[in-house]
């Protein structure tokens, strides 16, 4: 079976990880979950519970904030893994000032050579103009670039609103 | 004749209402609309005004801007209506503290339950990145959470750009 | 040959620019460049100079900050032209506090009229919700109207994410 890497990007509360986990538990009955977040606060807190409640307890939980590439590897061939997610994942490595740059390239090496069914989700987050912040812009930024780069690697690319998948490239 | 539920999605002057109206005014000649706003300055009046001009005589209208369900219940059957829209009704509902899931419910079942024909429109406002305003955080979530709802129980779902519409679900 | 007018719409760093880019260079070897955008600060030098790099050298370019209609018109009849971006362009007119519909009329006159292949960029700034800034929401308004004007008269829309086009009017 050929491998197929899956992106998925949408808004906040879009219904983007559930759709994910749909694309995923229709495939296998032992699936990997990539948690990005780190829990800092109760908001993130209550987030993530409710991702885990989502999820069910099939899935099996990889926690790794920074190191993508390096927590991937291991997985066994084949395997389909969930990662969720990158804006998370990319808000770690701009608060701890670690090399972007780096950390992308080294998922995008792991993307063209594991031999896994890897879906990605990600925040689109600049549709809404342009931030008065000058971290936020900078985010906003990142965050565009990173989302590219990932699509072009990608073998299909859905944008979630309101639950419902648009395919931009790919698709089921 | 079917009922049909249809949602329409968009950002801000996406032209999502004159979209949502050229749905209901291809179809009827006597239109009913339910108004959620509450007009409590001047910027809002405008707003209002301007959209009230852009409909024309034809629509009946209806205010109400929290108890949608008990708005759309007493309407005669296999009449169009639109309602105008689930953002400010939302906005309404937190600002006055009111048990958002509870209307929300409400407003579900008389979607499930009525003879109309109903098109709802509403706001996406979660592809701008995550605010640093909490209040302003929680109603991203909530409105992410209300649209998915929404366009669950709908027969058609469209997201506006530019007065353009993509179809999610269902179609003209 | 008859003219073509195309609308890309996207967000920060959607890879709008490039993807309007792709479809001028597929066309022709000699293209005009309109640049909207003024250098004020280290910021939008370094945007500018990324930009010029990534379009390469073939690209003749023009200044023009505020009157896109006088700039276009002397071009050459069945040129293909990249007028990238509206949003710089409105954020100009309205900090100079100049006549945006005045400016957007004779845009539109000259769309209609020339037979230039015009490509315009803007972006999509009204899904993240409503902002506490006063300014910051007249923006969103008169965008947001700006991109419906535009999207009436062109041939094709494209709105982009992460680097792939949803074709929402014509396309390729």
């Amino acid at each position: 079976m050929a491998k197929l890497t899956t992106f998925v990007l949408g808004g906040i509360n879009s219904g983007k990880s559930a759709f994910a986990e749909s694309l995923i538990t229709n495939q296998t009955t032992t699936p990997y979950y990539v948690a990005t977040s780190v829990v800092l606060d109760q908001e993130t807190q209550e987030k993530v519970s409710a991702h885990k409640n989502m999820r069910g307890p099939n899935w099996q939980t990889i926690e790794e904030p920074v190191d993508l590439g390096s927590a991937l590897e291991p997985l066994p061939a084949e395997s389909f893994v969930l990662v969720d997610c990158l804006t998370m994942w990319l808000n770690n490595l701009m608060y701890q000032e670690l090399d972007v740059d780096g950390y992308t390239d080294h998922l995008l090496e792991t993307l063209a050579q594991s031999e896994l069914n890897i879906t990605l989700v990600s925040n689109e987050v600049g549709l809404g103009g342009i931030s008065e912040n000058a971290l936020t812009r900078k985010f906003a930024r990142l965050q565009g670039t990173l989302n590219q780069k990932i699509a072009k690697k990608s073998d299909r690319v859905a944008f979630v609103v309101a639950g419902l998948p648009m395919w931009l490239k790919g698709g089921i």
